[in-house]
């Protein structure tokens, strides 16, 4: 499945060009065309605008369009006609047909998202396991009551009544104190899951706003961290969900005390007090109502909102992770989502201008992002579930995600993975793309360890999180090669105390990718280009400006090939890493080929 | 490119079934598989549903899901697994690797839509081109004064400023003398493009929405004309431009009169009097602004309101073609075309049950047809397009559509045209799709007899228009062959005094085919199956119940090919419709062959 002789175009640097009101669009036309046109919707009507060639060099021809810049979003494709022949481009590739706007490219035409995210890599931490104040080991005595307290090296039960209450102890201290283990690593974001006070672990269920929770440590602790953490050059994020509350929420006794109250407006009651929406049907996580403008107020609106309160300074936080946020503001025929995410974007704007709005959406988030929105995405749809299917080995029992279907694990080729990360990929701007995460496993997933088995497959999942647009996104415990059947059973300890069980070897893979993708630009921002791929390989380029980036991941042996588009060849590639049975053999032309699982990474200069 | 060993599942009553708040959804899977789910989308949030088989029988197994009815739209496409092999399938058809959520199966969980409309049949009328009161033929001395008079058989200019006034002096008492023709065409719908007063014979440029134009006979012409339609057991449809008013409407002109009057709330100034917006920079059409809600309520709300004021009853109208509804409430940032839409279906509902609401579109109408709005849509995306890609012979100076451009008119195979029919109808839901109209020529675009040359080759198209699902549209003069090489152009009188001019071989093809639609619900409501496309033919089939249609549309030679779905094998075959030299031959297996252009469409009865 050879892609070098698509035509290309992306919403990269050297691809769009922006000058005032309007911008510049380039496309790579392989073969030359007679004409390219850039069809652009504007208030709902479509129309064509005619390019011009600028060049063409070793068979390839360059043309750019210039077209206005719309209010909100431009969105557009190209039209590239050949004998009257006319081949349609969008984001999902090249089609010998008409398509819809679907995947078109779209240009969001707002303030820009924070400049530091496309070069950052997150880590996630899930506060009770990961490390505690200190080194003990034994079930802590001194709980809540509706905690099950465990021994530092008990395994987390997976799906189950128990799981929620397994109380391991971890702490805000503790992250503090092994910050070093994240500089080692190469991670700048620790992205901490719900630190605010609940009746589990997790916190998803939070009962009130307004302090970290003091089993973590307390608002003190929260501070000491993220002051060191900026000591460092370190970002912090939280975890915010503005999907539902806890039922011991503050807000929702107020509102269940009192059918009048302002607070019982904050939530859908079918019938007061015991009959009310909750998330998924659990009773537990009642959910927010955002037609409730005081709600607003309170979530975002407000100086001393949730969200605008622990945001920037010293001591604040450099972004949220809005849980649910693809239910948030959704319920039957009421659709708010987008105003709310709009609006939360706006008040993050104003409060921290360099704060990243990163959305957890499991499923097609390209509708949600085409706007002032979510900067990004946690791109589960477009990264996860793609590499996942071509990746796993379909170990028994083991769980995509946090949500109970006996649908077993799907697996398909490279070629059938690519096919989906382009069409999954369509519906986000570019710039959703680039503020966007690649996470192998999280805290709601089997760990990719479990899902691939050995550390060269994880090393390969690694390379794709590190060299496909995106921010690589490590869930703690993944880097040295912790295992996980589900979603909860995933949520092990770190064992400190047994460095003998970390495997060495995947986390030098971490470390050795994690590196590329800080030291390459064209890994953070640059274009991507798709060259081949097949049952058991895809390759493809990141350019940026003078700067070219040639990977190949494998899965097993395929015949040579030979991918020859023009930057290779007079680039003098160097293979900067590489690990397993994969390998790139730059020369006159670069050869690739594989015995077998691995990756190559090849960096040159483009003329 | 075969299709019948893909699965299949359409919105059509063979395939859907609903029951109260719950949806049974049946699945066509050739060769069978492990398991099959439904993926459903629910307040943002995607879940699979696990079907069952419900039986298997010449190696397709039937599977079935039950899912729940949501409170607007129901969105769902299915998982099929094979050894953990996903397909995916949704209306764009059944794909290797993960999709996004816009191809889904769509419910539209609201009143139904006018159920005539699908077994009817549209003939378009341009009023003042179609017949006069007489049967004089000279310039008419009594004219206004923007009107440049022109004797009947003059050609009209085509594009250029002389166009919009050539003044030919059809009137509705001329479509009234010329019902039998309609009848023995086999057209139900009377279409009139706009009868209100304006400044030009397109009358897109309104001047007021009280009376009709007495140029055109006024109020009782109209009366006249819907009553003995009515009598006929025809309909009648107007045209109603809600994008915009002429600039010398009565609105308009209070508007600039008063920046502080109630009507120049209803336009967006720039600066008042002479800085506002119109329709792609058409001065003369400036633009209606939807955040008043005094206009909404003058155009749809009101019980005199433009819209309720002519619906229903013996002399009024049985429905509504909306003129660039595709722009309707959309500038810039502010996007309320939803939400317009919504409550005209709404109003419309209320004082014409069985009124049908029509929007024009031209583009990727999709994503506005997915709530409780426009009934159905001009598929020029879905249908015109596609079928002039294929079928025209790419002559010199013929355009597209009303707009300018030097784009050339794309030509393609007739897979593509199937691969365009596919994608760019998956964003329809179904019910939406037989509510709309698949138009071959309209008064906006150049004339289908000049776009593909001859009788034969504009049969093929007649044929797909009748028997692909959607209403089939006519416009005045395509069936006797009238020619027009641009939308002004195509404006072209109906010859009554020249008989010998008209083409009787493309009449006969159109009674012919129009006849077929008429008696076979399985073309009205029935589902799309596509069986084989290749350069120079496609193949299908439309089922409903026990009735199967087989349809095979070529324009050129191709190797003779055997359609075997298992319905074909014992259904006893007989072709009721063929032209040209396409042929279908029932038997044991039934044989498809061509050696050019044609046409052939077979019925049988399902065992």
């Amino acid at each position: 499945m050879l892609f070098s002789h698509d035509p290309h175009h992306d919403g990269s640097p050297d691809y769009v060009t922006l000058d005032g009101n309007r911008a510049r669009l380039r496309v790579r036309v392989p073969g030359g065309a007679d004409a390219v046109y850039a069809n652009v919707v504007e208030d709902g009507e479509s129309g064509l605008v005619e390019g011009e060639l600028e060049h063409t060099a070793d068979g390839v021809s360059w043309f750019a369009v210039h077209i206005p810049v719309q209010e909100v979003v431009t969105s557009y494709r190209f039209a590239i006609v050949r004998e009257r022949r006319y081949t349609w481009l969008n984001q999902a590739g090249a089609h010998d047909h008409e398509v819809t706007d679907d995947g078109n490219f779209r240009l969001v035409n707002a303030p820009n998202p924070p400049s530091w995210v496309p070069g950052t890599t997150v880590y996630q931490i899930f506060p009770d396991r990961f490390a505690r104040d200190d080194d003990s080991l034994g079930p802590l005595a001194d709980h809540p009551d509706w905690a099950v307290p465990r021994a530092w090296d008990d395994e987390p039960a997976g799906f189950g009544p128990a799981a929620p209450g397994e109380y391991y102890g971890g702490t805000l201290e503790g992250v503090r104190r092994h910050l070093d283990h994240l500089a080692e690593l190469g991670a700048q974001v620790v992205y901490l899951t719900p630190f605010f006070p609940a009746r589990s672990t997790h916190r998803y269920d939070a009962s009130s706003f307004t302090e970290v929770d003091p089993l973590l440590g307390g608002d003190e602790a929260l501070n000491a961290l993220t002051r060191e953490a900026h000591a460092r050059g370190m970002k912090v994020m939280g975890d915010l969900t503005t999907n539902h509350t806890g039922d011991e929420h503050e807000w929702f006794l107020a509102a269940k005390a009192d059918p009048d109250s302002e607070e019982a407006g904050y939530y859908y009651f079918d019938e007061h007090p015991d009959d009310y929406v909750s998330w998924l049907n659990v009773r537990s996580l009642p959910k927010l109502d955002y037609s409730s403008a005081a709600l607003r107020e309170r979530v975002y609106g407000a100086d001393d909102s949730v969200l605008v309160d622990r945001l920037g300074g010293e001591e604040g936080l450099d972004g949220w992770r809005i849980d649910v946020a693809n239910m948030t503001g959704r319920l039957g025929a009421q659709d708010v989502n987008h105003e709310v995410s709009g609006e939360i974007a706006a008040r993050m704007r104003e409060a921290a201008p360099q704060a990243w709005l990163l959305a957890e959406h499991f499923y097609d988030a390209g509708p949600d992002t085409r706007h002032d929105g979510w900067h990004g995405v946690m791109n589960y749809a477009g990264f996860t579930r793609p590499v996942w299917a071509w990746l796993n080995t379909g170990p028994e029992g083991v769980r995509y995600a946090a949500t109970h279907t006996s649908a077993p694990l799907p697996s398909s080729g490279a070629a059938e993975a690519v096919r989906a990360m382009r069409a999954t990929n369509a519906g986000l701007p570019w710039r959703v793309r680039t503020h966007s995460v690649n996470a192998l496993s999280t805290h709601d997933s089997a760990r990719f360890r479990t899902v691939v088995g050995d550390p060269v497959r994880q090393a390969v999942g690694v390379a794709a999180q590190a060299t496909l647009p995106g921010v690589p996104f490590v869930f703690a415990g993944d880097e040295i090669g912790l295992e996980g059947r589900d979603g909860e059973n995933s949520r092990r300890t770190m064992p400190w105390h047994r460095p003998q069980d970390w495997d060495r070897q995947v986390l030098a893979s971490h470390r050795r990718l994690l590196a590329l993708h800080r030291e390459l630009p064209a890994l953070q921002s640059g274009g991507l280009r798709w060259l081949d791929a097949g049952e058991h390989h895809m390759t493809f380029l990141r350019t940026l400006g003078e700067q070219v980036v040639l990977v190949h991941l494998t899965d097993g042996p395929h015949g040579d090939r030979i991918a020859a588009p023009e930057e290779l060849d007079a680039a003098g590639f160097e293979v900067v890493a590489s690990e397993g049975q994969a390998r790139v053999r730059p020369g006159e032309k670069v050869e690739l080929s594989a015995e077998g699982p691995g990756y190559a990474v090849a960096v040159g200069t483009r003329a």
